[in-house]
C-alpha cells in the first residue's frame, strides 16, 4: 500500500527512472515530473516526509541491530551547485546519526591513487543496517576521469562493467542502492555561483575551478550519457532528477529514499530473548 | 556576549562540570542544575536550541573545508538506558550530517583486541572541521574492563594516565573535547527497560545483559568516581548530567555542545580567492 502523498501523481522511482534512449540533452532541468504542485505548501510536505523518512530508517537501523544484513546506499552524482549539499542536509539530515554515514568523495589523495578507485569506495560501504550516502561515488571515475582524460580510454573504458559487477555484488549481499543524477542548467548553476560569490557565508562553498568546468559541460554531457546508458541497471537504476527547483529535488529524493525502504518490508525486529522472562528477571533486579 | 536562554540561570559548563571531591553517590539523577524551568517549554527551546547548534556546526564544518584544523569530540559515556542514543538522535541530529561522524563503542572485536586499545579510538577521531560523536569510548577500557576485571589491575591502573596524555594532545592538535558521564537512578533505569519490553518497537534496544549489570551498580559507582577523579583535566573536563529527566539532559548536552562551539569564537572563512575577479570571470563563463 502506497502512502505517496496527493501531490505526486506520479510514483517518483517510476517516473524519475533513467530509460534506454533518454538524453542527457532532453533534461529539462526546471521541471518537476509527477509532482502537481507548486514550491508554496512544499515545505510543509518535505517536513513531513522527513519525518516519514527517519521512522523508517529508525527500523532499519533496529534490524541491523537484530541481525539483518540489510543496508541502503544513496549516491548523489552531480555537477557543481546540482545541490547535493543540500541534499544530505535538508533529505538525509533527518534521521539518525547513528546509522548515516556520510562520505565525500573528492580528489583521490596519495594512498588512495596508490590503490583500486574502488579502494575507498569499499571502505565507505554501509555496515548493516546503516544507510551509506555518498557525496559523488566511484562514478567520478568515469567522468572527471573521462572529461579530463586523467587516465587513459583503455582504463577507464572497462570501468562501466566494473562498476555493474560491483554494485550487483552489493545488491546480492543486502545493499539497496538508490543512485540519482542531478541536474542543473548552465543558467541556474551561473546564478547559484554567483550567490556564493555575494555571500560571505557562502564563501567556502565557492571553488575557482568549478567556473572552469562550466566550460565543459559539452563533455561531462557525453560522459553522464555514457555512465547513464551504461550503468543504469535493473539491480541498480539512475534516477534522473531535475535539480533547478532545490525544493522539487529534496522532495524526489525524500520520496526514492522512503520509496527504497519501503521496498525492505522492514518490520520491528522481534524480541531474540523471552520478553516474559526478561520482565520477570527485571522485575526482580 | 552570550546568548543562553533564560531559563538557564546559570551555565551548564560551569553548574555541571566536575569538581574535585564530588562524589557519584550524591549525584541528584532527577534533578535539573542551572535550569529554572520545567518540561512545559522545553521542547520549543529545544527547537530553538538546535537550530543554534545546527548553525554553529556547519560554521565549524566551513572552515574545516577552508583549512582551519579545529574539530570537536562529543564523548558520551554513561550506564544503560541514560539516554546517549537520544542524545545522539535529538541533539546531535540536528547537525549535518555532512560534518558529523559517528561512532559506537561496543564489544571489542578480535581485530580491536589485537591492537592497543586506543587504536580504534584513534582511527575514529573527527578531521577538521568535523564533530565527532562517541557513544561510549575509551572510558570502556577503565570501566567495564575495571567492573569485570577483563584485564589485571595493573594494565586499567595505567590507563587513566594515558588517557589524560592521549586527550592532551587531541586538544593541542585542535580537537575541543566535551565528555558528558551521563547518570541515571536504578529505579528510572528500571522503568526504561520495562517499556523496552513493553513495546515490541522497543524490543531491539533491549539487551538482557543489561539487567545482569544493575547488580554491579556498587562496582560501577566506583569506577566511574575513579574515572571521574582521576581524567578531569582542565583541557578536557567531564560534564556531570543527571538523566532522569530526558528533556534536561539533551538540553544541557546541548547547550554544553553551543558553548564549546561558540568558545572557538569561529567566523565564516574569508575567501581564499579574489571575490571580484571571480565575479568577473563567472560573468563571462
Amino acid at each position: 500500500m502506497s502512502d505517496l502523498p496527493a501531490q505526486w501523481t506520479h510514483e517518483p522511482r517510476k517516473v524519475l527512472r533513467f530509460n534506454p534512449g533518454d538524453k542527457v540533452a532532453d533534461i529539462d532541468t526546471d521541471s518537476s515530473p509527477g509532482y502537481s504542485d507548486g514550491k508554496d505548501g512544499s515545505e510543509e510536505l518535505q517536513d513531513e516526509r522527513n519525518e516519514r523518512f527517519a521512522g523508517l530508517q529508525e527500523m532499519l537501523y533496529a534490524n541491523g541491530r537484530a541481525g539483518d544484513r540489510r543496508s541502503l546506499l544513496l549516491v548523489l552524482q552531480g555537477m557543481d551547485t546540482a545541490g547535493k549539499g543540500g541534499t544530505v542536509k535538508h533529505v538525509v539530515g533527518a534521521g539518525n546519526p547513528q546509522g548515516i554515514h556520510y562520505t565525500s568523495f573528492g580528489v583521490p589523495t596519495e594512498e588512495e591513487r596508490a590503490h583500486h578507485y574502488l579502494w575507498r569506495i569499499r571502505k565507505a560501504l554501509p555496515a548493516a543496517g546503516d544507510i551509506g550516502v555518498f557525496d559523488r561515488s566511484h562514478y567520478e571515475d568515469v567522468l572527471v576521469v573521462r572529461v579530463h582524460e586523467l587516465v587513459p580510454r583503455d582504463v577507464w573504458e572497462p570501468r562501466y562493467d566494473e562498476i555493474n559487477a560491483f554494485e550487483k555484488e552489493l545488491v546480492d549481499s543486502g545493499t539497496t542502492i538508490v543512485k540519482c543524477a542531478m541536474f542543473v542548467s548552465l543558467d541556474e548553476q551561473k546564478r547559484r555561483l554567483s550567490e556564493r560569490l555575494e555571500r560571505p557565508d557562502k564563501y567556502w562553498k565557492y571553488n575557482p575551478g568549478d567556473v572552469a568546468e562550466r566550460k565543459l559541460w559539452p563533455a561531462y554531457q557525453e560522459a553522464y550519457q555514457a555512465m547513464l546508458d551504461r550503468t543504469s541497471t535493473d539491480y541498480a537504476p539512475w534516477f534522473v532528477i531535475p535539480c533547478d527547483k532545490k525544493w522539487y529535488s529534496r522532495l524526489a529524493i525524500n520520496e526514492l529514499l522512503i520509496e527504497a525502504l519501503k521496498g525492505m518490508k522492514l518490520e520491528w525486529p522481534p524480541a531474540d530473548f523471552d520478553v516474559e522472562a526478561e520482565k520477570k528477571k527485571l522485575a526482580e533486579a
